[in-house]
């Protein structure tokens, strides 16, 4: 029975290959040969010779660039752990499919195109012909008080994550970023942090988008409640995701399943992608080659999950808003990257002597 | 004597004015009216709100991005402190001009244009349309042994570099960042943040281009001797110029002081650019709010003259090419952080609620 329902994840995962280190010893070989001194432009040649062996090809272009904002609500709010209220998040989906949104002004100029899906929004949302529905729950159940939602809804917002990826990928795909709309998720966020690090709960807590000190000895009150009465499994990442994730956090677990599944380079955000990531990674290990860790948000437990993912952040803006921001940042980041391994001139082509 | 011939310099100091606090004060209540959590877009607000105060306008766009590249050559390469020859200059110059170099490609993806000039390399350029001739000499001598050029030189390169921004700022201006080319100069910018910082030689002293151990320390040898024998006055940041600088590093300090004069914001590169912000600054210490340093690269006495400089660098990639690369990354941040706050809506035109 269970098997037979995870079945489309488990087919993701079995068809995560490693990366193509023949398409990387060329790159390699090539930024050796390109006019600047070897190794000078740091952490952005192993991010090129990365995305060579995520793509298998030396020389990646990237031109395609999408980003997944996934949006659902936690019914975690009504204990006071947020500074906005549940109804701020269908008014910021609104707002990204009317462009005035952060994520819409950084992917306009990042040249990204994103796409808004409604993983589990409390209320319903509009029809729009850019808004993917994919609602799973009106929101997750209040997880200080039993379980965020089933087992099935868990699995199943995975499944919506894939799906989003899989109906997206005919357009063309270089590179995507995962994002992150939901009053409450940071509450969600550090709990699974928690868990699958092992890390204690004053060490993951932040204060989200602006609790006061307060709010924020309340949020680990009830992330410490939450984690008493779920007992979730740490060996289990669906059994985690089931009792104190989110809708739109088991959605990005799918998107980056699918992206390491389907060979593009996933660009993380910052603590809510971060987590999924955690979730991704307990489910198969062989996602991790396949993700760009964009930014060191603000929010304390994401050095930790990072950490605990081997990945080291490309930026450290202080940035804390989520919806993808900092993925949109990594993506410039990820095609300057590139670009510099395609389009520069090797020290022969040039003419230009080489080191003494 | 003296002050007739500092004249341009002394005219562009006198009309540097500070920052714009109307209009800073005016992005700062804006970008809090702005629909994400304030505080949340980190370093990039406070980015935003500079700009804003530099260019004297509340909702700045950036259009028109420049990079100077400014070459020259060091006579303090004959004492063996590079690990390439000095002909790579020349080489190099022709690579920026044939649009193959790292700086081409990363200006290319951010849209900002380059101006490669010559300050000072030894050998004579074949003239090219794109080539700004701005040779003061044929290079500098060996600091090792005497002061690296003239005191008038000095006072030239600067100049040059003045210039160079006057005759770009017709064709319209409305960010620009500062890049080097000079085999060599490394060894020159430690000794200037030796000087104007007070730091230990050992301290600001890295490998350059790729310098074994050996040769870091006979580099390291070569600019304590250079201090010994030219006694340069660290309050007198010409005469610092002149006995341990560069033609380019002058002509980037000329470029810094006409930035500041015709407000217009100044991504400055990494170490190279930084020594020169250095001099800059000790002409005058109004220059300072104008610049945005973009990275903090790998060389040891970077950390230090920002420090030094009260600046925080927007990325640490690692990287340590120069030309006017880091600029051009940190050009883009600073385009994404004014139109954040230009294009994003407000909480109430995207009718969101505000926090609780």
């Amino acid at each position: 029975m269970r098997e037979a329902r995870m079945e489309k994840i488990e087919q993701t995962i079995a068809s995560i290959q490693s990366l193509n280190g023949k398409a990387m010893e060329e790159a390699r070989r090539r930024q050796d040969c390109l006019t600047k001194p070897r190794g000078s432009m740091g952490q952005l040649e192993a991010l090129s010779i990365q995305i060579a062996g995520i793509r298998g090809n030396p020389r990646p272009k990237i031109k395609h660039k999408i980003i997944f904002t996934l949006a659902g609500d936690h019914g975690i709010v009504q204990e006071g752990v947020s500074a906005y209220p549940s109804e701020v998040t269908p008014q910021m989906v609104y707002n990204f499919l009317q462009g005035g949104a952060g994520i819409n002004v950084l992917s306009r100029l990042v040249g990204a195109r994103v796409v808004v899906a409604d993983l589990g929004v409390a209320v319903n949302l509009k029809h729009h012909p850019d808004l993917k529905e994919k609602k799973v729950a009106p929101g997750t159940r209040n997880l200080a008080k039993g379980p965020a939602m089933s087992r099935a809804e868990a699995i199943r917002s995975i499944e919506m994550g894939i799906e989003l990826v899989e109906e997206e990928l005919p357009k063309g795909m270089d590179i995507m970023g995962t994002g992150d709309m939901g009053i409450g998720n940071t509450t969600s966020s550090s709990a699974i942090t928690a868990i699958l690090t092992g890390a204690e709960v004053s060490r993951v807590t932040g204060r989200g988008t602006g609790l006061d000190a307060e709010g924020w000895r309340r949020k680990m009150g009830v992330i410490e409640r939450a984690l008493e009465i779920n007992q979730p499994d740490p060996k289990d990442p669906i059994d985690v995701l089931a009792r104190v994730g989110g809708l739109e956090i088991g959605g990005i677990v799918g998107v980056i399943l699918a992206g390491a599944r389907y060979r593009i380079p996933v660009v993380i955000d910052g603590f809510i992608s971060g987590a999924a990531a955690l979730i991704a990674a307990g489910l198969s290990p062989q996602i991790t080659p396949f993700l760009i860790a964009a930014h060191q948000s603000d929010e304390p437990g994401h050095r930790i999950l990072l950490g605990h993912l081997g990945l080291k952040p490309l930026v450290n803006l202080g940035l804390r808003l989520g919806e993808g921001t900092g993925a949109a940042l990594g993506i410039f980041l990820a095609e300057a990257s590139v670009r510099i391994l395609d389009e520069m001139a090797t020290f022969s082509e040039a003419g230009v002597s080489e080191k003494i």
